[in-house]
């Protein structure tokens, strides 16, 4: 393992190929490419319209085990699996999110993958990339100085200011901004309100541009966005104050596929990043269908573990979009198992074949999950130094006692060569044709009933309790007609349960349900279950103090 | 005239040439081009050092009488004027104002010239273009955001969160931000303190990527920015928060000019745009010197009238940059002299030659003024199809009284061929070689002599008067070190005086100071005289409201 290198100096020495002979390697003409820079690129509308008619690839799904400290690789193991098909002579697209600027700057450093699977160029896409996460947060914030403007102008709408539900975006972690009182100054500045701010990834905005199916979608989307309520406690929609073609136009570029570069010069789509907890955590729903239509295997990410990700993937995306995905990967490692089995992160360095025996409950429950889904599962370990032989075949056991295979990865050291095994195993069951896709729950079911089958049979708790208020809300939007939509679960990513303390595979943990929110856009009904910050803040030192400029223009300290 | 053919429309009838054809007029070479997309590009950052060594062409700036509602033409007049000159075979540049996103979806539309004197794609100059604005919000609210989180963990540096100077900013007219309470909700969301958002244009971080000479330069300045100070009053600056190098890497691609072209093809360096009230008002440093050496002409603007964007053009922009203008154009219009003539907006279609005369004083001052900075000036006179030749000799007269021709031009409706005339008059006086610029008063004056020599020089005032605070923070500054920085006068744009409604020439006015602010990044001091908005507010109907995005992807309502 070459672990003396950073991702930034491994990313920095990859041998990138111009982004239109990546683009060949799918049947992109150069013509329906949008440059941004050399390395990368948007495709263009009029040619995603006309992919229509082609057949599907197959989509494969990636997720994981419940994050910790030690950390999965995800996002690596997405990468490697799509380098590893390639080098098996697939056609093969990989599909991420694009990474948000604020925690970048806070506590994460970069997110495009890491070692030797990586996508590149990792500091253009770590930082403002094509610009989408700027456009949506402009996007979102016209429509929150629209609103205040109303309400300056007379508010003929009749907006209730007490009961306005849009706030305003920054991409940024910053703690003081989430709750303020605006407007103040005098009458000039309008109708003084509380409110505050969330992270651009938290926008519904972000959230209706990874979920839209075109141009029109959008449109549509937008303006059926929920942004208040009256004194009467009518919704009041974003179409009512006209700014949502404005909205579009802003997002116009924003809709169109990114495409880089994996370490090994294949293919990946980089676009939208929703937010995993209030959010279904995807990338979008245009770039995943360009990808089937341009590739045989299309590899996927979804965020956090496979109790949320996996779980908005299957119920929120494939449902909206009608995909059907063929094979999902759990990634595991041993750290996090070992962790999951009650070791400390200062003592992940030991062997400690009884703790990975405990921790490997939260897998076997992870596959058991994606198992209900009608697809087929495979685990994917992805390799650490430190890991030893029987720690590894603990790992093995687990996998086969909850009915599939575990497969040791080395892509993070090795690229594709370290993911061949997973990549041939991934492609025959895939070939197979043995998935047969269903979400977990029926549209006509009521919206408590769906949150009550989650809470079942994903997180194997005991029951679901929930505020009066928030009882009052769901029958409210059901009463206005949103009762088919899916719901989308709030809660921590660390735990099966809403205490982030609760690790492995708990049981008896009753889930109870603080508030609702109604993302109307986004056809979605969140269901908040716990403390969800929709702003993180920065840490004491944040990672902003180590990244620096050199007078050559060469930026250090993004990792 | 071609009256009825909005700007967009006849934008969008462009034939626009590949950008690397535009540029190849520069002798840039393809590889030296950062596409984004194939109309736009960013010039490479290494061939812009290798350009050192080259002689510099001639700088010729664009200003203009006060503005009036009826409307000036001045970033059109840049346009007609420099595809004038290449119509002429002489090799030339233009260098323009990047437009801020927030008006755009306020009051005015685009602004990327009109009529066929444009520049394109106009619908993405006056969008998102290529991300400048979107990086300096980001920067400028990383080092906010600091700012907090350094007082959340404990205030090291001792700042007195009463007198933190450093607003938050977004490219949005908004005026719920003006004024609000930040960090409430708890000990988890920082230290509670009134604060506010700026739009884009007017933070200092634009002003520095304007003025910055390359990236160290830029860091440099980013390091010097005072945020705020302690309890016993001394600054804090950016770098001792650390961020200053973040702060780079966010500008990284921000600080690389945008190479566009007209509607004839012409290269057109489009990059950056501070307010001209609170700023400079200029372009940036690093476009117009690279223009300089790449071009034998470059035509260049100043934000709003003579008084305010020549006179920071002059005293900040060419005092920091060393440049030395050859030449000076004033634009004028019949209605606008007429508006300041006493006539109100609605009667301007009616001939009157009186009212023309009367206002024309408005001209001569505005010529006057510029002559005293020993650079050559003419007069553009900007065709409307409503002037009349009585009219228009009024103001031929007029310039001939202040010892410099006055040239009608019809750029608007007839490109180039509108603008021959002026053309040769421009190139006939820069290759005179008769200017011998210098700036209206030295560095070793003290700031207050400085504010009192530009209101008596520029202004005609009859002298300034000051809060207390306001001289006590001068001479503050001086003791700090800050004496020999030139001073930004933030006045009304509509009149000479601080009061908007004495237009034409008044005399005898007393300009209060009311506040001064350091910027010390930037490199100036601003005076604000008078009521000063830093953020806009919209209209009770904004123009988003008639801004829509068609089902192929086509933007509508932009003008």
């Amino acid at each position: 393992m070459a672990e003396a290198q950073s991702d930034l100096s491994i990313a920095r020495g990859a041998v990138k190929r111009p982004i239109a002979d990546v683009a060949a390697r799918l049947g992109i003409p150069p013509e329906a490419l949008i440059p941004y820079g050399r390395d990368k690129a948007k495709i263009d509308a009029g040619f995603l319209r006309d992919l229509g008619g082609r057949p599907d690839g197959k989509l494969i799904l990636v997720t994981a085990i419940n994050p910790t400290p030690a950390g999965e690789g995800k996002t690596t193991t997405t990468v490697g699996l799509g380098d590893g098909l390639s080098a098996l002579g697939r056609r093969t697209a990989i599909c991420l999110r694009e990474p948000s600027l604020g925690p970048c700057f806070g506590q994460k450093g970069g997110a495009a993958g890491g070692g030797h699977a990586q996508v590149v160029p990792m500091e253009d896409i770590n930082l403002h990339f094509t610009g989408d996460f700027h456009a949506i947060t402009t996007a979102h914030n016209l429509l929150a100085a629209a609103i205040d403007n109303h309400i300056h102008w007379g508010n003929e709408l009749g907006l209730d200011p007490r009961r306005i539900v849009w706030r305003r975006v920054v991409d940024m972690n910053d703690r003081a901004l989430r709750d303020i009182v605006q407007s103040l100054g005098g009458p000039a500045n309008g109708v003084p309100r509380e409110s505050g701010f969330d992270i651009t990834v938290a926008s519904e905005v972000m959230a209706i541009v990874c979920l839209a199916a075109d141009m029109k979608d959008l449109k549509e989307r937008l303006g059926r966005i929920v942004i208040g309520y009256r004194f009467d406690r009518t919704a009041v929609h974003a179409r009512d104050l006209k700014v949502d073609g404005a909205m579009a136009v802003l997002l116009r570029d924003a809709m169109l596929p990114n495409l880089v570069q994996t370490l090994e010069n294949n293919p990946a789509f980089v676009h939208g990043g929703p937010f995993a907890n209030i959010a279904h955590g995807c990338n979008s729903v245009v770039a995943t269908r360009a990808a089937l239509k341009l590739a045989d295997y299309v590899v996927t990410e979804a965020g956090f573990g496979a109790d949320l990700g996996a779980e908005k993937f299957f119920d929120i995306k494939c449902r909206q979009a009608g995909l059907r995905p063929a094979a999902t990967v759990v990634v595991a490692t041993v750290r996090a198992l070992k962790m999951n089995g009650g070791v400390a992160k200062s003592d992940l360095g030991r062997e400690d074949v009884e703790a990975v025996r405990r921790g490997s409950v939260n897998l076997k429950r992870h596959v058991a999950n994606c198992l209900q889904y009608g697809v087929p599962v495979v685990v994917a370990i992805n390799h650490f130094g430190t890991d030893t032989d029987a720690e590894i075949e603990v790992v093995k056991v687990a996998a086969r006692e909850a009915g599939v295979e575990a497969i040791l990865c080395r892509h993070w050291a090795e690229g594709s060569a370290g993911a061949l095994e997973l990549a041939r195993k991934v492609a025959e069951l895939v070939d197979s044709g043995e998935a047969t896709f269903h979400p977990l729950y029926p549209d006509e079911m009521s919206l408590l009933g769906k949150i009550e089958t989650v809470v079942e049979k994903i997180y194997h708790g005991a029951g679901v309790t929930a505020e009066p208020l928030a009882l009052r809300e769901l029958q409210r939007f059901e009463e206005d007609g949103y009762g088919h939509l899916p719901v989308c679960m709030a809660k921590t990513q660390y735990s099966f349960s809403t205490d982030p303390s609760k690790l492995g595979a708990p049981t008896d943990h009753v889930v109870h349900v603080r508030s609702v929110r109604l993302a109307a856009g986004a056809g979605f009904l969140v269901a908040i279950c716990g403390d969800i910050l929709t702003m993180p803040g920065l840490p004491r030192h944040p990672a902003a103090e180590h990244i620096h400029l050199t007078d050559a223009g060469e930026v250090e300290g993004l990792f």
